[in-house]
């Protein structure tokens, strides 16, 4: 992926070949095609998405054990971004690679590529956030430390 | 809609004109769309959905009053159909014209005719239940009879 | 299914044991599920689409081939239909079973079955025609008899 | 929208105040919003896709005529990026705010704000591509010049 430099030393440090990497497998369907003839952009994030959650299932750490062992609301999400270099279509297999891009105090990204028949066709990430309700406004979101337990889990 | 003969004489007996009708319109955007340039057909249901609640906010029946007043679920589907006519295309702006079809004791059915430029391009209808959860199975649900002042509404 | 008196005559000659099944394993995601926690039914009839693009597949008809060899324009849907037996939940699998139902002269219906861990959840069916375009009016299709070979690819 | 540094002088010089926008109204329908009642974040990507389709559309360069006038595939997507700023629920009437946010030699930006209730609720842009097919690759793409035209259509 197309890093900022301000990030490098960062990724540097993590040396990526020690996060864990989950491969999620689609299918791509007919629906998910458009009069184009190629994945209609949107369900790339949908599968993002997916990936996420069942990369964390991976680790032993599904969203529902999550919410109720440290009372956060799930990991939503604060941006996401994906660059298209190459299309996929109706019948592809293709996988999407994920693993964490990134530990921030409070948040922290996922890195995601589509890999389709061996061509790299789409790299992102998400960027997600650990939240709790605020005590006194249960509409609003208060983002609280990453336990450190959470980021060992990805080594 | 082709109504099979067993239920003539009931929606006979409902004289549709004075059923009141929702027209939904929606644009048919480029994403609703397939390789084959129409419709992909699972779209239509979604607005089916749409236009249920929309056509019951029409009437001062939004659903969260309804799950707070009655205590029923929601209106859970039971059953959903539709027939293809003619595809509708990138583009169009088609009407979903929704109407209560039937009323039954615990169940109703929710007409929905699909309007393109005047040509019927599709025609379904939704079944769905005024339903309760089980005081001892929360996760179970138990029909319970309609209100008749929920009848009334559409009237 | 509940299988309606009149065709009753019909599945029985075709003996359903004969037909081949497709198994189609879908995974339930976060993103296919409504604020009631539980599957938006549209998407149902989505993977009642893949999966019968999928039975082709497994039986050697993938739909390009089809369209190559025969000049028809794909398998469009006519009818669909869904009746929700029980809800599916996030993380839940299931399987669509598809099997052809009925054939026709100039349509066919594919039955699908949705198991969610041994519990029927959904079933339904689509109607989908054999048809080409008519010469003089390419936008519009002329339904044609369906080869017999391709039934047979079934049995 | 937070911009990065390298980008400032060139929005600068295009005086967005000059630059058409455009107003995409959606409505929030329940098929839209996931378990924790919110919208699932692809779907804002889908709403960014119409919004720059109905900007063209409305500036007289409907995507259609582009295609027949200059022999390009359509505006392939290149880059999509949204930040999520607050959520947006069931029923909530949001306004897509398009404008052209950077013109590039081959590529451009669609800067999108989604405006929920008068509160910034998403940010974002698209970037998509001026090309054509190779004549002698046609299932690959090459990036053009766009013309001055479409430029000043949108001043």
């Amino acid at each position: 992926m197309r890093v900022p430099p301000k990030r490098g030393a960062i990724i540097q440090r993590l040396r990526l070949e020690q996060v864990k990497i989950y491969r999620h497998n689609v299918t791509v369907h007919w629906g998910d095609t458009d009069p184009a003839k190629i994945v209609f952009y949107p369900n790339y994030f949908e599968w993002f998405d997916q990936s996420t959650r069942l990369y964390f299932d991976s680790v032993g750490l599904d969203w529902d054990s999550l919410v109720r062992k440290y009372g956060i609301v799930g990991l939503p999400i604060v941006e996401a971004k994906a660059r298209f270099l190459a299309p996929c279509k109706f019948r592809d297999e293709i996988v999407v690679e994920s693993r964490i891009g990134k530990w921030n105090d409070k948040t922290f990204e996922v890195s995601h590529a589509v890999v389709n028949g061996g061509v790299r066709a789409v790299e992102g990430y998400e960027i997600r956030v650990w939240a709790q309700r605020k005590p006194d406004e249960p509409d609003r979101l208060k983002a609280i430390p990453i336990p450190a337990e959470i980021r060992s889990a990805f080594e």
